[in-house]
């Protein structure tokens, strides 16, 4: 399994933010598409594209109850090695392991790979669970645009897929039976309960939430302070005030790893500033409640600085809620693993809403995720695939 | 010479910040060096690069005591038309005022057009006037590289210049006799003084520092805040400290305009953080007081967030006062203008300290500049001709 990840350690390095840069339709994800393909192909699963971009390889015909399984092969800008890509190698480890076990799939089994999961180039994380789904509108999919000012729309048809096609899915959601995602924890859960594989009970209410600033581009050494609207001002506001409201509420969580000021230059006062806030709490109350905070500190900043804030919800989810059931079940076959929450949005979690959906997460020794520190030890991650493995076989039986 | 201003007003368009993007070196920069080469040419004067990317035409030939105009063609990220280019228009339409006046001057006369002013590409602001005059080292210039990690020595290859001669130019030195550079004036001094035109008095002490924040990168939504050391939260104190710190020091300013989080990911804790204050003041004791306190602050908000901060001096220029006799000699010459300080920097501060030097500065209606709102009314920009003309020919008699 290691062996698999080793294929694709030079696809998408980023020398400059250290890790992998390999985003949804760009040259790295498309390479690694190529490759799971080939490789899905070499085991004699047939591989087709959905109409959202998202890959499915089957173990048999395609048909109504499939057991499926997969992750994301994207990373964020900078991202680990295994965040997606451990549970695309895993599921095609854990074909290989059922064969060699001589087990014969008694319902069609799949391997997916959704798109652009982490929202890395187009903003919106899940992207394509959420159009297989209908959770998000096809039109406003098509006009979202990376940093290039390039569409999705033309993203996808430069990679040689037809944007037309994008929207709700039935046919494709339908065959499936039941899906199971395996992932690298994101957290030190599994480490503090000492076990190398456990199940999903839930993922926290997460969305983000674009505040964009207006002040006053100026020049940054002729503009005395008394006539300034620098929208930074405002903007350091809301980091801080994230802090503070999601320290307010336990177990919440705010942050801002994105903030572009315009134009960006050394010696200029910014004539806008946008930044991204990503926050996460229990349930959709204690989420409402951390935002509104940020958003009234934002508007009283940007008011203070003769400055105007606009804050639009870029994405949003409500608490998952793993079928408890199917956990139970799970759990049960694997021996007893213990189940565990996380605090990370999963295209589990949009298929969650729609058909019987599980998680197993790896053990990560140090919690760290989306970052090139990410990391899982192998024989935690070998000990994945038999789990994966006795889960698929468990539920194709 | 509002004409001159037209044809260079498609030249590095920047359609996402807006105003205009031309950097050292790059392309638009490149097409105008071109431009200007061709318009001297067309006047018959010589045109010459020296051994450090800067352009010198020549009215008559090349020689010591010369009378020498000029100013830069680049531009901060998305920049106006003005700040540049119109001190370099200027002077080709004052050569052309001077001679349908008849005038031949009595000493060399030179259109100077300096390299990356601005520092919007390298981050050394008057790169070319610094190398010129041996204020920056040139192993350290030829190593500065820009965001794409394409280093000052690749950049000048590319644009068929050799590197290898960068460095303090005593020769290209030793012919200026008088400097005399017109530049859109940064403020709205000349319009509290009714005046379309102005000298300049003094520079204000200025300079760039990076502040680099380490953190640890981590998962935006898994990652609890007991367990984060954000870089983005001493980042955003620096901010509010930079407006601080200034607003204690009568005339300060200081501004972060540039602040670049690593990954840069909406979902994803940074792992570190560079920011860049531009800090000015009246005197090098003010500006020393100013910088003192913000690193003060860093360093504390560092620590209390378990990151480390370290702050890198990038270009530093303590207080210019223009040559008084020159000043008035030429504000009498024009009449009695006004003359008035600046807290801008340019080319002629950085000449100063080696040579005569004088600054004309034409009325800013807003005062807004390093924007694409710069401007300045065709009326005035005709009678900063007519100054810059009358000035030469006062010099060059």
């Amino acid at each position: 399994m290691t062996e698999l990840l080793a294929e694709i350690a030079c696809v998408g390095v980023d020398a400059r933010r250290g890790g992998f840069s390999r985003h949804g339709f760009d040259h790295a994800e498309l390479e690694l598409r190529e490759w799971f393909t080939a490789e899905a192909t070499r085991r004699g699963l047939g591989v087709e594209g959905d109409r959202n971009g998202n890959l499915w390889a089957w173990w048999g015909e395609p048909g109504a109850g499939a057991v499926v399984t997969g992750s994301h092969l994207d990373s964020v800008p900078g991202g680990g090695a295994f965040d997606g890509p451990l549970g695309v190698v895993s599921a095609l480890a854990a074909v290989d392991l059922l064969r060699a076990r001589g087990f014969t799939p008694g319902k069609p089994l799949a391997i997916a790979v959704f798109a652009e999961e982490e929202g890395g180039r187009f903003g919106i994380a899940c992207l394509g669970s959420r159009l297989l789904t209908g959770a998000i509108d096809p039109d406003t999919a098509r006009r979202l645009s990376d940093s290039d000012g390039v569409s999705l729309a033309e993203a996808m048809r430069a990679a040689g897929l037809d944007p037309a096609g994008l929207g709700r899915d039935p046919d494709s959601l339908a065959r499936i039976g039941t899906f199971v995602e395996l992932h690298v924890e994101q957290g030190r859960g599994l480490v503090e309960l000492g076990a190398p594989v456990g199940v999903a009970s839930s993922i926290l209410a997460h969305g983000r939430w674009r505040f964009s600033f207006v002040g006053e581009g100026n020049h940054a050494g002729a503009t005395l302070l008394v006539d300034r609207r620098d929208p930074m001002l405002p903007a350091a506001q809301v980091v801080l005030a994230a802090r503070r409201a999601a320290g307010r509420v336990e177990g919440a969580r705010a942050t801002i790893g994105r903030i572009t000021p315009n134009p960006g230059g050394t010696n200029v006062i910014a004539s806008t500033v946008d930044l991204w806030l990503d926050a996460r709490a229990a349930d959709d109350v204690r989420t409402r409640a951390v935002v509104a905070e940020i958003v009234a500190a934002a508007e009283t900043a940007a008011a203070e600085e003769g400055c105007t804030v606009a804050v639009t919800e870029e994405s949003y989810g409500d608490t998952v809620v793993f079928d408890p059931t199917l956990r139970d079940d799970l759990a049960g076959a694997l021996g007893g693993v213990p189940a565990l929450p996380t605090g990370a949005g999963h295209d589990a979690g949009i298929l969650a809403g729609h058909v019987p959906t599980a998680m197993l997460f790896v053990r990560n020794p140090t919690g760290v995720s989306h970052a090139p520190a990410e990391f899982a030890e192998p024989a935690d991650c070998a000990a994945g695939v038999v789990a994966l493995a006795d889960v698929l076989a468990h539920l194709a039986r």
